[in-house]
């Protein structure tokens, strides 16, 4: 941890509680150079938003286990809120009661149902604090109130009125909240859909101004890529809100897409952290927290690396459309009909007209969505004019992630080259500021993972 | 059905709404002396709270079946609301996890647990009716709001706003109604207790001035005393609110106390009826309602008899105190101490003091609070003054119930000849108004009400 980040957390401290408790920090390290020692200062507690995900709620012993974590926390002197998701299988137990009411059932009432889940944990976890001696209150959604707009089944937080929550921690309540779910501007439960429970605790941070967002989750943190294909990846001490994007979105599932945005805009400092550690080490201060990593404006990484991690996702498919007319508006005529049915297009290719006149478009859509993609643009084939349309569902977009890479040249051509070595053909590119996206055949995955991951000094 | 009765609900029905459908009445029956016939009437659709318990919504089969009853109610042209219970077996689930999670839970947060179950039963119906073409919504107990005081876990309703509610039900959409729950003043889910779900209908019935309020529930109505025990017991079809209050309260386990009370209190004709009916099957009107008792005012009774029914209560435990100092405040030092231990007395027997010197007190409290009751009891030996403690748990409190004995003599000295002929000791009496009971050892408990029931011409 660096002084200068620790500076910054005990600013925000002073200015808005005042309250002070003595720090130990045993274990300081940084890019500051300050030597690790025991060294005593001043350390204002911090105020914190704790997320534990279902796997971590699954039964009471786990909730205890939850409820031991709090407890640290709180004996540290620090103020806090948790927000916990359903026991494991409840949400999809309720789903399915949801499904056999009716197959098309209303999404207001699917709310209502599914809700009710993480209300259950909520109650539950702040039982369980008490009896532990936890000053402890459970909040719903509606009581917060969160409040979403109408879209029931996956909302959108709009407003969190945090100023009773924060009033509540600040008197030394743990605020248990109920994850996953808000109030519509009809006064009725909404859910932001799968994995929400990530966005409610960003949200909830950024709403009640918390130092720390710490996400427990059932891996120890964000890795250099998938650990199950290269043994070799690394876990991430720190990554920037903006690799961490793209990360998640390309596959990395440890975090909802929708929480990464919504940390990097408000600037919400977003620790992923093992519910499985055990809660009763002392972790006093951020120098010495367990392994984890630490998701954070790229003005706190402690050493910038030009690629941070390799990602890749295997539900894409590819469709290229041969011969097209290069008019303007041939675009338009093709996202133009997906999009109104509702198809999320991700990797666009279009290269210039060889001959003016007739161009391909490449393309890739979620695998589900393939076959209705396919007769959409078979649909509108006289719209578009296309002369062939091919497709493929066995291919994998690998993508090649960092921020450091906005100032370093030749790294695209470090990944093309490092393919080429393997024999991987390479069916279309996109690139970003900080991210190079391959698509390839998908048999090719784990030696293409592997290959980058190596190429970019990232293994262990 | 009296035609008396009928023109009350067409008068209330047209001041209300206006609204006409017609109305065929093939089995009208009553004290007026109309013949049974076929009669063409205007009929005003009326307003309805249709009950169901947990076991008639214990699957989503049962839910089904619960929805064909509100459709054929709304396809009659009736306005609805609905007020469920949690699928059979939830709560049980929900409490258990409480009780997992702390011994001395906080009421709060059980609350908050267990309402839940019936959040999932509201969300499940509506979309059941939705799928069957019945345009329904859900309502949470925060929603309406249903407002209760602050005693969490026992909550008391205090106040429905139910003008939304009324719009919703007359614009034609059912109301299905979380029941059991309500919100207390400080914003927080409150809970009525087992088997608040029949006060919540009630309430509610009061609140939307509703026509009558179904309780469907797994037996077809109230009878003269418990079946099983007495095999010649009859169906009631008509009780006053008055003697259907002493029946629940004193064991005949219909309908909650409360329930009743508060029907009494604010006029709710409320039909007990069974939710295994064939839903499909025609009842226009309420000449031709299936099987079922409806609890009414005593204007509405059809015929008056003497004696309605015998119920038993067999949770009781007797304690008397020999010996005591008869003098003011006696009293006090037995029952305030009692009363400080929340400790509920039932019947209370005290007698003149035969030496002006010393009497001897004797009161029932539930048998649960036996044990506890005797060393309180204990604990103020010297405050009270008793010189003996008796106590007996193996007795039975049996009650004949008749809003007719006000105006009939004999009744009592009746019930006391036929319990000595048979040989059966009374250990106390109590009277009011519209009962008697008596308290005697448990073993005579079938014989006593079966001696009771055909003393009074109950046999069907």
């Amino acid at each position: 941890m660096s002084i200068q980040g620790l500076g910054q957390i005990v600013k925000r401290c002073c200015c808005r509680t005042g309250r002070r408790a003595v720090w130990m920090a045993p274990n300081l390290r940084g890019v500051c150079n300050a030597r690790p020692q025991e060294t005593k200062t001043t350390f204002n507690m911090a105020r914190l938003v704790l997320k534990f995900g279902g796997t971590s709620v699954a039964d009471l012993d786990r909730i205890r286990n939850v409820a031991r974590h709090v407890k640290r926390e709180v004996d540290a002197g620090h103020e806090v809120a948790v927000v916990v998701s359903a026991m494991a299988g409840q949400t999809n137990k309720l789903v399915d009661l949801c499904k056999q009411a009716s197959p098309l059932h209303d999404a207001r009432e699917y709310d209502a149902v599914v809700a009710s889940g993480e209300q259950v944990t909520s109650g539950l976890l702040a039982m369980v604090l008490q009896q532990m001696g936890v000053n402890a209150r459970s909040w719903q959604g509606w009581q917060v109130p969160i409040k979403t707009n109408g879209t029931h089944g996956a909302a959108r937080i709009k407003e969190i009125e945090a100023d009773f929550l924060v009033e509540r921690i600040s008197q030394g309540q743990v605020a248990v909240l109920a994850g996953f779910q808000g109030i519509s501007p009809e006064n009725r439960i909404s859910t932001l859909g799968r994995g929400g429970s990530d966005t409610s605790a960003v949200a909830i941070a950024a709403a009640v101004k918390a130092d720390r967002c710490d996400i427990y989750t059932d891996v120890d943190g964000v890795y250099t890529t998938d650990p199950r294909i290269v043994p070799k990846a690394r876990r991430l001490e720190r990554i920037a809100f903006e690799e961490m994007l793209e990360m998640a979105s390309l596959g990395a599932k440890v975090l909802q897409v929708r929480s990464v945005e919504m940390a990097m805009v408000h600037g919400v400092r977003t620790f992923v952290r093992s519910s499985f550690d055990d809660p009763d080490a002392p972790q006093i201060g951020e120098g010495n927290l367990p392994p984890g990593t630490l998701i954070c404006d790229e003005d706190e990484l402690v050493e910038q690396q030009v690629v941070t991690g390799i990602a890749f996702a295997k539900d894409e498919a590819q469709i290229s459309l041969r011969d097209v007319a290069d008019k303007p508006g041939v675009a338009q005529s093709v996202f133009g009909p997906l999009a109104d049915s509702s198809i999320n297009v991700d990797m666009i290719v279009q290269n210039i007209s060889p001959d003016g006149k007739t161009t391909d478009i490449t393309f890739t859509v979620p695998e589900t969505d393939y076959d209705r993609a396919i007769a959409v643009l078979e649909d509108n084939r006289d719209a578009i004019g296309f002369q062939n349309l091919e497709g493929a569902k066995d291919v994998v977009k690998v993508s090649v992630i960092g921020i450091g890479m906005r100032s370093h040249a030749g790294v695209a051509a470090q990944c093309f080259r490092g393919l080429a070595e393997k024999g991987i053909n390479i069916r279309a590119i996109t690139t970003s500021e900080i991210k190079i996206s391959v698509l390839i055949d998908s048999a090719y995955t784990e030696l293409a993972v592997r290959t980058l991951h190596s190429l970019y000094g990232l293994d262990g």
